[in-house]
C-alpha cells in the first residue's frame, strides 16, 4: 500500500549568513543515522535559505519614501519596514489596517512580500530578513551540492507559509523546487469510469510545503528541515510554475 | 525526532449511497493489519462521503431557470448543471467562459459549488455529485462511530480539492473536520528570541488534506482514505473555522 513518511531533522544549528545548508542537512541527517535516498524530498523553511544566503536588510539604514510613510500610515506599520516591503514588491494588491498585501517581484501575491522580522537576530529594531533572491535556483543548486557530495539527489522544495483569500490561516506554499513536478497538469486524464477529470491540476510543491509544515511549526520550537520519503518519482520542474501569471488571475 | 506517516487505506470498494463508512474504513484497515491509535487522523475524500450520503442529483430532473441558462451560455456549460450549482451557492463570485466560482452555502468559495460528474456512476448524462450537507457533522458522526465500534476515536478530516487566487493548481483542503483544531490561532507566542511571531494562524486542517491529498491522487487509481499517524493532539474545533467571514475578506 502507497505510503508516506515525514522525518523532522532536529539538531539543525542556528543558521548564519554564509553557512553550506547541503553540510547542515547532511549533518542533522547522519545525526539521525539517516542517508539520502532516490525519491527523496528535502523540505527546508525559507528562513534557513535567506539566512544561509545573507538575505539580511538593516531596518535603521532604511530612508522611507514619503510614498512609504503614507502606505505605513494606512496600514499602521514602521514606515522604514514598509519601504523594504514596496523595493521587493511589483505592485501593492490590498490594504488596509494592519495588513499589507502586495505582489512580490517574483509574482507571488503575499502579506508583507514575505519580510519577517521574527526568528532574526536582532529584529524589531535590527535586522529585516527578505526571501531569497531566486529560490527555485537555490533549490536546484542545493541539490546538486547534495549529489556532488553523496551521490543521490534528492527533491528539494524551499517552504513558506502564506495566508489566503476566502480562508483563514495560513499553509505551507512552495517558493522554490527542483527534482519534481511542481504544478501538475492532468487535464485530459481519466477517471474510474472512463470519463476525462474536472479537477485536473494539482499545486504538487505546494502540498509537500503544507505536509512538511505540519511538523516544522512556527512557534519557538522551529523545525526547519524536514525529509519526506515515499513519494512516487516526478519530472522536474520549478516552483515558479505554481505562479498564476497575472492576465489570468481572476482576483487580482 | 518528530515524524509522521500517511497511509492509504487500499482496498475501499466503490461507496454506494447508505453506505457505512465506519465499516468501510475498519474493514479496509483490518486488512492492511491497521487499527486505529490515540492520535490518528483518518482523512476521507469528500467524494466518497457524498456518495455514502447519497448526495446525487439526477441532471435529467432539472429544469434550468432563466438565469441559469443565460448563466451557462457566458460559462460554457450545461444549463442544468450551472442550475444545480446556484442550488448550492448564495452567489456567483467570478465568471467567465469555462469557469462559475460560486460561494457555497456553507460559505466555501470554490469553482461549480464543488459539483462533481467525475467518479460517479452514470456521470456526464446521469449524475451530479454534490458536497456532504454538513460536511463537520459528517466527520463528527463518523468518528463516534468509529469509536462506539474500536473504543478509540480518530480525528477525521473530510478532505476536497480548491483552486485558488493567484497560485495555479488545487490543493487538499478540509470542509469538514472533528477532533483536533482546524484553524490554529497561536498569536501572542514567541520566537526562538522571545519576539512575538508575525505568521501566527494556521489552516491546520487544510495542511492535513494537503498532506493526504499527496497519496490521494485525483485519476483512476484513486485512494479515498488515508491514515495520518504522528501528529500531536491538538483541540476540537470543526473545519468551519477556516472560511473566512465575507466580511472580513479583502478579496471577495
Amino acid at each position: 500500500m502507497p505510503s508516506l513518511s515525514l522525518v523532522s531533522l532536529d539538531g539543525f544549528p542556528m543558521v548564519k549568513p554564509g553557512d553550506d545548508l547541503a553540510r547542515l542537512t547532511l549533518d542533522a541527517m547522519a545525526a539521525q543515522d539517516l542517508a539520502f535516498r532516490p525519491g527523496d524530498v528535502l523540505v527546508l523553511a525559507q528562513k534557513i535559505v535567506s539566512k544561509s544566503e545573507g538575505r539580511l536588510r538593516d531596518l535603521a539604514s532604511i530612508d522611507p519614501s514619503d510614498e512609504a510613510i503614507a502606505l505605513a500610515k494606512e496600514t499602521d506599520k514602521d514606515p522604514r519596514l514598509v519601504q523594504a516591503i514596496l523595493d521587493e514588491s511589483t505592485d501593492v494588491v490590498r490594504k488596509r489596517k494592519g495588513v499589507l498585501i502586495v505582489r512580490h517581484k517574483r509574482g507571488w501575491v503575499m502579506a508583507q512580500a514575505g519580510i519577517d522580522q521574527s526568528n532574526v537576530e536582532g529584529g524589531e529594531d535590527g535586522q529585516l530578513l527578505l526571501l531569497p533572491l531566486d529560490p527555485d535556483r537555490s533549490a536546484r543548486l542545493l541539490r546538486q551540492e547534495i549529489e556532488r557530495q553523496t551521490g543521490t539527489a534528492p527533491a528539494v522544495v524551499i517552504a513558506d507559509s502564506f495566508g489566503r483569500p476566502f480562508r483563514n490561516g495560513t499553509t505551507g506554499v512552495a517558493i522554490g523546487a527542483a527534482g519534481l513536478t511542481s504544478y501538475m497538469d492532468i487535464r485530459g486524464e481519466r477517471d474510474l469510469f472512463g470519463r476525462e477529470l474536472k479537477v485536473s491540476t494539482i499545486g504538487h510543491a505546494d502540498e509537500i510545503a503544507s505536509a512538511a509544515s505540519l511538523l516544522m511549526g512556527q512557534a519557538a520550537e522551529g523545525r526547519p528541515a524536514v525529509l519526506l520519503r515515499g513519494l512516487p518519482a516526478t519530472g522536474d520542474s520549478p516552483a515558479s510554475d505554481l505562479v498564476r501569471p497575472i492576465e489570468e488571475d481572476l482576483f487580482r
